[in-house]
């Protein structure tokens, strides 16, 4: 019985999220950390070496200790590192594997957040035995993670997959990337958000009363309530998404599309009209082949799973 | 010494080429056919066996013969089948490798055109040796053949590398895919005329003098002239490949993308506009790692080489 662990560590602009995995894909404890409180990478790093090394000792994992996988927005599968991020505290090239390899014997393997989250899929998740499936992570941005022929797409630098910066419409919103209209700067937390804000001031009533704090799960409640400019912001998301999405399809014929991370939480909310534009936009050839679905994997531990199954999938 | 010949055939809107290549990728002896003169399927075919034979004889081709590679338009690899090709006088689903199969007792593999010049660029031409990277076939369409890790993506229905029906301006020009905005209606022959005639129209000028006719080679050479709305009509070709080709970068991050066919031989009109946007658009992460680079191989040969590769890349 191979009873091995392995460490998953998801870092995001947030939260850092760390779990201790076991064989059978189960998330045996973990810890969050406030990523933003490290401004120094040294004092981060130091942070993930002790917690790691709580968890192991928690339970006891010595020689079935197995490695660390890692998922981090963009992070570079072949060097280890992390690659000027925008929503890190971190500038410039950072040497994860590198400083991690100084205090851990082990494999370490680190890789973009949302291909963690489509090896995560295909080893635990919604994509088993699937072999041509993109996983779309919804959150403060827009990552993909590509999947062709069983294989994750890295192209040849190890930064393919940033669908999130495919331009759906030229000279269109601002983005993190200093571009202009961006995929995810529609269809992600701050997609909606800004969609929603727009509308307000349409609609002369922003800012909100009380100086409400406008978050995505706040827009989502709106919505559920009936508010029907907080209904008409996810149709605008799930609109662009589509097109994006059907614009993703010529690419890689993919016959599944995974969608991933806070928004896609908002469940129907999110899917119908997303489908409903993804069907309309499609290309004829393409038509009635791509299901759009939700993640299969437990919500709270899914990235940490992602990030395990960078490891996992090696044993 | 292995002195193998095979047959390439490329199927086009305009011109069906067949060609008799040898194991040095020389092509030996060819037939052009008009595409359009056979708009029942059978007689198609039947020129196609007589020709084949005829090129055959010619060389006194028998045991040295080792298949027949076929490009054409929305060819399926795994089927061997076209489907749905909007410029092809046979509707529906034609079943080319197995009509052919009845005829020659060889192996027939077809693809995608642009698939089929991908692997003769990695067999042949200007890819011999990369791994990552993009063929864009500028015809009367716009094709693509993606390569991943050095092997060609064909999705999971064999329909991947539609890049020319990507949507890049929402509710933009009509595109003979029936939808809107595609990347093919703006970058190709069609798109350059439609362009060249728009530019005329807002000046006044169309229809031209003595009614000549507007196609991509005169807009070339009106461009040569320094004819400013010609030379105009290119830079906007450019810009909107530009942007395109930038947005195709994020998914599979290729090292290099090749230009090909008919539109690619106005040379510095069409690759300057189109760097310059490439550049001007290109998401920061991938600055300086993508070369634009016209096709490596002959021209008049290229098609027929492509298709040949199919079957010299399996000897």
């Amino acid at each position: 019985m191979n009873k091995y662990r392995v460490i998953g560590i998801d870092i995001g602009g947030t939260n850092t999220k760390i779990g201790l995995v076991d064989a059978d894909g189960v998330c045996l404890t973990k810890k969050i950390i406030k990523t933003a409180d490290y401004i120094a990478l040294e004092s981060y790093i130091e942070v993930i070496v002790t917690t790691v090394n709580k968890l192991l000792a928690l339970f006891n994992v010595e020689e079935s200790f197995k490695g660390i996988g890692i998922g981090a927005p963009n992070g570079n599968h072949y060097k280890g590192t992390i690659e000027y991020p925008p929503n890190l505290p971190w500038k410039g090239v950072s040497p994860i594997v590198e400083l991690l390899k100084r205090h851990f014997d082990t494999e370490i393997i680190l890789t973009n957040d949302a291909d963690a989250a489509a090896m995560g899929e295909m080893i635990y998740g919604a994509a088993k035995g699937k072999k041509d499936f993109i996983v779309i992570t919804l959150g403060t941005g827009l990552g993909s993670g590509i999947v062709v022929n069983g294989e994750i797409v890295n192209g040849h630098d190890g930064f393919a997959g940033e669908i999130g910066h495919s331009i759906i419409e030229i000279n269109g919103r601002d983005c993190g990337c200093g571009r202009k209209g961006c995929l995810e700067t529609y269809c992600s937390a701050t997609g909606l958000i800004n969609t929603y804000i727009e509308l307000l001031k349409k609609n002369n009533s922003y800012p909100p009363v009380n100086n409400t704090i406008i978050d995505s799960l706040y827009i989502y409640q709106q919505a559920l309530k009936g508010d029907k400019l907080a209904i008409e912001a996810f149709d605008f998301t799930g609109e662009m998404l589509g097109i994006g999405l059907a614009n993703a399809v010529v690419y890689t014929s993919p016959d599944t599309i995974i969608l991933y991370g806070g928004l896609a939480n908002a469940k129907e909310m999110i899917f119908s009209p997303t489908i409903k534009s993804f069907n309309n936009n499609l290309m004829n050839l393409y038509k009635d082949k791509v299901r759009i679905i939700p993640s299969g994997l437990k919500e709270d531990d899914a990235a940490i799973l992602g990030a395990a199954s960078l490891i996992s999938h090696r044993i």
